[in-house]
Order: structure tokens, then C-alpha cells, then sequence
């Protein structure tokens, strides 16, 4: 088996206005999809964030790529690397907290699209390829965000006022601790999550507080509730909201910046503390281990540079007392299908997975999105990713990106929309 | 595909004389050969050190393994635990230094034969299901021993009068700088190895320092060499004998033992230390960070647990600047296949491995022993292991096993047979 092209097309899928510390989500969420077709006539997937320099890395790699047998990743990789190197600075640390060395982006969706070329060459799920299955059915949490009156995508930041149920709820305001409830319930009940993540680092830190405090008032004890500030929080705010949230928290998500920062506050409160900021590499981890800065690692493959990479995140989990949760960002099919096998691979992921998959209306696969069910999407045990590409769907979020104008994600410049001046500040509390 | 059966098999294989620090390598080596077969004709093949315990702990789990699909690795491991824990304490680190919990012989031998029996399946061998080939030829490492006359195995410590080049130096008496480099340069004729690792600790410390240095002086500056041993050595002994080698060794493997030994004299010599003693399992890793206790891990599948597992030291040592070779024990054809892919697919293992390979003469393949030219062993690239049991050899070897009447490696019984009253000591210099 060899791959004979390499496909690679930007997509924009919608995305709600949805407020986070980077400001707010554009109507369209940017994702690029690798296709790796072979000589033997199968074509394998790959989907990761989309960005301009991105896209120009994979487009550089295409000839890298021709004429490997998927099997031999390794190899890939080196050929890979030997062309581009990291793919540039990541400023994830500095500036905006979803950026990378851009290697592990582009890595991940090639070796993705590989596990999905060799699952399907001896008819076995990707899930097989990465140890075999731990769990069949892999929780996900109820991602919950403050956000502006709208849905994204097609509609813009406009509304269906026919919509009800979850539907309606993705389109509603939620700028309170009542909305944030009334979100919670509507998500919750479409979709079965069990667990409750509320993205925070946006409003009053005593406001998304509160917030908290509604939603375990609403849910009752039963439901394990997240809060993610995403650092911008100062070590006295979080130290103050997280001693209102003991006893309440499954855990404290990123409420500071940094290993020391984290490591600090994480000494003064008896609540696991959860990242995916301060420890997003294996360059982070002697640093981590070094101060203490965490208890839960969030993993995600696009980040950490592919399956195998993130899976080997177990090991070092086990090794260094650490707990893992998976980090997202909005994605569309693809990307579930790979998170899942992962996590179902993957024994030491005791956590409810993020997703922000109910937020995105559009899909690119055929039989359109895959089903959340009791809070969980069940392993396929069809060959490879156990998907295919819906072409029509494909040409039409293509489109949707060039008709979009986005290249990059930048919160910032929608957030200033809203509100004008605003400008990105790491600690904002 | 399932598992139907599993079987298990102890031999006993020809083994010279060799000194180390716990003794002496009695007239056979012990192992453990698994057979994993399926519902459609497959046999997946397994080799381990041989003992009375883990060899009843595999006769327990016949039937715990026996309807899996050999793809399962994670859901046949956790029955195994389940069943077993973690087998029983490993004795390693207080008194001899080839044992370890007991889990990670076990799953070593099962987890080695799934991956055969999946290559297989699908047509690919090992090194594919395990990221893909690295390198194409593995090389290895020229293991040179003190040793007492003879050559093991069906001639007891006899030796053949009649034999020439290697068979001849294999049987011949090494006790001198002189005798080891006679040894070198028949096994380096023989099998072209271009690095040399001597087995230390147990003679005088000047004269294995001195042997180095004849070793250094006959070889030339080319040949990387190593010594080890075995952690016999006081701070003292060894702070002495390292100065004299200081710009003679490619890595100082084992001086002391102890991570805090280790670190404590890696702090006094501008020397690469190694260890297959200090740290030996993931357990130790965070003590090996901590301390800085070595700058090389000697990694090994029947030790840490299995191809998975070790291939995952990988990423730790990335992480944690340290380099990767490989511990070798006496073994077989089916270790040294599954050593072979193993290091193939593992990008940080680039100091050759340690093998015992060449001292021991039987062999249970179809075709006799695996060719190690140029040094190295080409990794095959037929499915699975790419090796195949003549059951023959397996009946003779299995009844070598039971007249030989050992059932478990005791090096000082041996020893005592030359030296009465000779008693195994933690540090003896």
C-alpha cells in the first residue's frame, strides 16, 4: 500500500458567538481536512485546527508524503520533519491559548489519515491499532460557554426563532448564572453528558462563579462540574473563587498562568488542579513534575502531536501521578471520530472527554454528525475511523470558507466587534 | 480471530560459563516459550527467562487468555492483572540483579505473541504494528564475559577440541586482559560487531580496568566500549577505575548501584553513566529524574513489560534527556526477533544492543540461529516475528530442560561449585 495524493482542504464550519479569554468565537470555526489516498483505492481522514500557516505547511508536504506506506510512520514523520522542522513557534504560552509548534498539527492529521488508511487495509478499527479497546462507550462533558444571542454558520450570529429545545438554547444568550444553568439543562437533556465543563476567563470572575454554584445547585452532587478560566485569572481571584468552589469542583482548569503560577495557588487549595496551558508538551512535562503545577494533563492529539503521541501521555500520567481529560476545540466529525478511538485506547482517561462537536451544526460525513448518546459516543467497530467523507458536504464547507474571508482564528477581532477597543490581555482578573 | 491455546514450554539452552557479579552462568539458561494459537491456524510466539514462578503464573492464565482477540492488548493485559496483580515482589534491587515483578515477564511473553500473531494476520511484520522501521538493521553489541573453560550445553563445561575461530574462543578460559581481547576479536571476526560491553564486578578491579585498556588499545579509538559492573563497586573503586577510563568508555554502565550511588559518582565523572539496575521500571523513573542518576536507560521488553511498554520509554527518554540502549540476558531466537523489531521501530535506541546471542548455541527456529552480520541483524520483513518454532528443537530443548534438572537461575550454586563459600555480595569492591 502507498499513498499516491495527498488531498488538503480548508473548511469553515458555524460556530456560535461564543466568549472565551481570547475574546469571541467568529461565525465560522476554521478546520482544514487531510485526505491520503493510495494506490489501493482507500482514502484516509485527518482533520485539524485550521490556519494559514498551516495550510501551507501541509501544502509544502504533499510530495513528502506520496509513495510512504502509511504503516511506516516513523519514517513518515522523519521525512516530514527533515522538510519543515517544528513548523514554527508556537506563542501558546505568551499570547493565545491554542497555538502550538505547528509540526504536531500537521503530524497529527497525516498520522490520523495513516491510522485510517491501515485500520481499513486489514479491516480492523483504529481504536484495534492503538491497543484495543478500554472502553466501547467514551463519555464526553457538557461544554458550556457565555455567549452572545446567535448560532454561527449559515445564519451568521442570527437566529431560527422555529428552534427548540437544544437547538434554541445554542442560539441563546447566556450571560448569567441563569443562562448558564438554562444551557446546561438544554444540552444535558439532548445529549445525556453526565459531566459539565463552563468555559470562564471572560465575564466577572464572581459572576461566572456564582455560575458554578447554580449549576451544582440545578444538577445536584451527582454531576462532576469543570470551570476553565483559561489564565486569566490572577492568583488572588482564583484563590478567592476557588475557596467558594471546594468541594464543588471535579476540577480547577487552568484558573492561572503558568507551571509556578499554577503550582502556587494549586498549594493553597485542596481541589485537582486540570490543564492544557501550562503543560502542553512533553517539553513541559520535567518543568511540571519539577513544581507540581497540575493533577490532570487534558491530552488532545492535535496538540500533542498525533495518536501515538498522545497516547504515550498515558504512561507519563501513570509514571508522574497524573490524571487525563481530553482538551478540544470546535471541530466537526473527523476529529470525534479520532478522540474517540483514542480515548477508548487510552486506560488511564478516567475523565469525561471536552467537546465542543453540539455547538457545530455543519458535518462533513456521510450520515451527517455522529450521535452523542447517555453522554457518550459508542467505538465504531467498522475499518479504520469507521467514516466517510461526504464530498457534497466537503465542496460546500470549502466554500464556506472561501466565501467566509477567515484565515486564521482570531478572537480578538470579533470580540472587538461587540465591543469595541477590546483589546486580549493574558490576566485579565 | 481468537486465541484457542496457550501453551507453555520451559527449556533449558547451552550456556558457557560466564562471570558476573552474582556468580556463574550455570551449563544451561533457562526460558519460558509461549505459543499463542488461534482459531485460524496461527501461532504467535513468546520467549522469557525461565522460572519455577513465572512459569506457574502462565500455566494459571491458560485459560485467562484463551478467547481473546489477540488485537485486545489492553482488555487481555487487565484480565492477566486481574488475575495475577502484579505476581509477586521482584527481589531486584536487594540482593540479585535479573529479577522484576514478576507482571512484566509474564505480559512480555503473552504481549509478544499477540504482535506476532497480528503481523501475521495482516501480513506485516512486528516492526510495522510498532510505528515502522527506523532502521533496517539493528545493530549489536560484541558482550564479552570472564569466564571459566568451556562451552555449556550438551557438553556440560566441556569444550571440542576440534573447534576453531569463535566456537573455539567461546569455549576458551578468559580471565586476563589478554584472554577478553582474544575473546573480542573472535566474536568481532565472527559476527563483525563494532561495539564492545564487558561484563564486570566480579574479578579484581584493576584487572577488568586494565582489560578495557587493552581492550581500547588493541581495538583503536573507533570501537565504542562499555563496562559494567553490575553495581559491585564501591563509590571509591569506582570514582578510581572511572578516572582511568575517562575518554576510553562510550557509557559507565552500573559503577554503583543505587540511584543515589549512581548520581552521587555521575556528579564526580565527566562520563555517560548507564543502568539496566538503578532504573528498571516506570517506578523508577521519577527517582531517576529527580537524582539525574543516569544518562542512558538500558531498556528491555521482558523486563519493562513488553513491546508497548518499552517502546514508550522512547518518549520518556526524550523527555527526559536520557539515551536508550538495550539489557540482554542468555535467550533464544524468539528474543532476539522480538528484540530485533522492537529496536527497529525505536528512534532514540541508537547504541547497539546487548545481546547474549552468540554464546548460546541452540536454537529452537526453523533454520537455526538468526544471522548477525556486519554486527547487526536485518529486521525481516515477513509477517509477524518472522520466525518460525521446529518443534523438534522445542522437544529436545523442553527435555534438556527437565534432565538438566534446574528450574531456577541461581548463579552462586554455580559458583560455589568453583569457589567453595563463594556468597553473593551487593557490592564486593
Amino acid at each position: 500500500m502507498k499513498i499516491t495524493e495527498m488531498r488538503v482542504t480548508p473548511i469553515a464550519i458555524g460556530d456560535p458567538p461564543l466568549l472565551n479569554a481570547a475574546g469571541l468565537h467568529a461565525p465560522y470555526a476554521l478546520r482544514t481536512i487531510v485526505e491520503l489516498h493510495t494506490d489501493d483505492g482507500l482514502v484516509g481522514l485527518g482533520e485539524i485546527p485550521g490556519a494559514s500557516a498551516t495550510l501551507a505547511l501541509l501544502r509544502q508536504l504533499a510530495e513528502v508524503v506520496v509513495d510512504h506506506d502509511p504503516w511506516q510512520l516513523n519514517a513518515i514523520k522523519a521525512a516530514i520533519v527533515a522538510k519543515i522542522g517544528d513548523g514554527g513557534t508556537s506563542t501558546l504560552k505568551t499570547v493565545r491559548p491554542w497555538e502550538t509548534p505547528r509540526i504536531n498539527h500537521v503530524w497529527s492529521a497525516i498520522e490520523v489519515a495513516c491510522y485510517d488508511l491501515m485500520g481499513q487495509s486489514v479491516d480492523r478499527p483504529v481504536v484495534d491499532l492503538l491497543g484495543g479497546v478500554v472502553r466501547e462507550r467514551v463519555p464526553y462533558s457538557a461544554y458550556l460557554f457565555f455567549k452572545y444571542e446567535g448560532a454561527g454558520g449559515p445564519l451568521g450570529f442570527g437566529t431560527d426563532p422555529a428552534a427548540r429545545g437544544w437547538a434554541a438554547a445554542r442560539q441563546a444568550e447566556a450571560l448569567t448564572p441563569e443562562g448558564i444553568v438554562a444551557q446546561a439543562r438544554a444540552m444535558m437533556a439532548e445529549y445525556g453528558f453526565e459531566s459539565v465543563k463552563l468555559k470562564a476567563g471572560i465575564l466577572d470572575p464572581e459572576l461566572e462563579t456564582e455560575s458554578m454554584l447554580a449549576l451544582r445547585r440545578a444538577l445536584g452532587p451527582g454531576v462532576p462540574l469543570r470551570i476553565d478560566p483559561n489564565g486569566a485569572w490572577t492568583h488572588e481571584t482564583a484563590l478567592r473563587c476557588g475557596r467558594r468552589l471546594l468541594g464543588v469542583l471535579e476540577y480547577y482548569e487552568d484558573p492561572v498562568r503558568g507551571q509556578a503560577g499554577m503550582a502556587a495557588l494549586r498549594r493553597e487549595l485542596d481541589l485537582p488542579f486540570a490543564t492544557n496551558m501550562c503543560t502542553t508538551s512533553y517539553a513541559d512535562i520535567p518543568g511540571a513534575v519539577a513544581q507540581g503545577s497540575e493533577d490532570i494533563i487534558l491530552t488532545d492529539h492535535h496538540f500533542w502531536g498525533g495518536l501515538r503521541a498522545t497516547l504515550e501521555l498515558n504512561r507519563v500520567a501513570a509514571t508522574f501521578g497524573r490524571g487525563l481529560s481530553m482538551h478540544s476545540n470546535s471541530h466537526a466529525g473527523i476529529s470525534m471520530a479520532a478522540m474517540t478511538h483514542l480515548a477508548a485506547a487510552t486506560p488511564m482517561l478516567t475523565y469525561a472527554c471536552d467537546t465542543h462537536y453540539p455547538w457545530q451544526s455543519d458535518e462533513l460525513l456521510v450520515g451527517g454528525k455522529i450521535a452523542i448518546e447517555g453522554g457518550c459516543v459508542t467505538i465504531s467497530r467498522e475499518p479504520g475511523l469507521g467514516i466517510q467523507l461526504d464530498r457534497a458536504a466537503l465542496a460546500r464547507l470549502h466554500r464556506q470558507y472561501l466565501d467566509c474571508g477567515l484565515s486564521d482564528r482570531d478572537d480578538a477581532i470579533e470580540m472587538q466587534k461587540k465591543e469595541p477597543g477590546w483589546q486580549f490581555m493574558p490576566v485579565r482578573y
